[in-house]
């Protein structure tokens, strides 16, 4: 629990969410953003910042909901894909600093791109080989 | 095994790929688009098409993986952040039907987007209300 975290409020009822799924250690809820029909976000009922700092156990809980939700909503609701997407740090764009998965829901033919955009100029680009030199693990 | 999945030739040795970090259960390699500096594919060792049809352990396994090579690259790669991409079928802009989690390593004011892009008109909305009577689980 961390005061001053807005997920933290939602987790523990100081702030109302549109839920979608709760179990033990995890909470689903709609993004008040209301951009996607059915953009939900995931997290952990434990306040981490992100999947940096999380235990892999709580990193599973979180993954099974999002599974859940996933199916439910492909299978119950009506959408034909889904895309999962998740933010490590300010330079990620994340903007909330409690872990969170975001689902959004697919139509086919929808009016979304989900897919990065990225503009890194081929002068600028070190070879795939030195790249694997110098990032394996 | 799927004879004619190009993640399954790389899991097996039939195509070459840039491994970034293997164990028994999953494999991390380049993505061969190079479009973001250590782009890194996780995929499962095992064919399954995505998130929906995967069990919870495969998973973990894979999530595990994800943690591990993001943590690698914020702590000993010089990068300031990491995005997590996953599409599930083809409305999701799915390409590749094996199970793959994307990790994008991001720096302090790279010229990348990672967030999705959304066209729907504020007429078109269902109130969040409605869509969580909808959506619950």
């Amino acid at each position: 629990m961390n005061a001053d975290c807005i997920f933290c409020k939602i987790i523990n009822g100081e702030a109302a969410c549109y839920r979608i799924y709760e179990d033990k250690y995890t909470l689903a809820f709609l993004d008040v953003s209301n951009d996607v029909e059915g953009h939900t976000l995931v997290v952990p009922k434990k306040h981490f910042e992100n999947i940096l700092d999380c235990g892999e156990e709580t990193l599973s809980q979180v993954m099974k909901t999002v599974q859940a939700v996933s199916t439910h909503f492909t299978e119950n609701c009506g959408y034909d894909g889904i895309n999962i997407l998740n933010a490590n740090k300010e330079a990620a764009q994340q903007s909330v600093f409690h872990l969170h998965f975001h689902i959004i829901p697919r139509k086919k033919k929808d009016k979304i791109d989900a897919w990065i955009t990225a503009n890194m100029q081929e002068n600028e680009k070190n070879s795939l080989e030195k790249l694997c030199e110098k990032l394996k693990l």
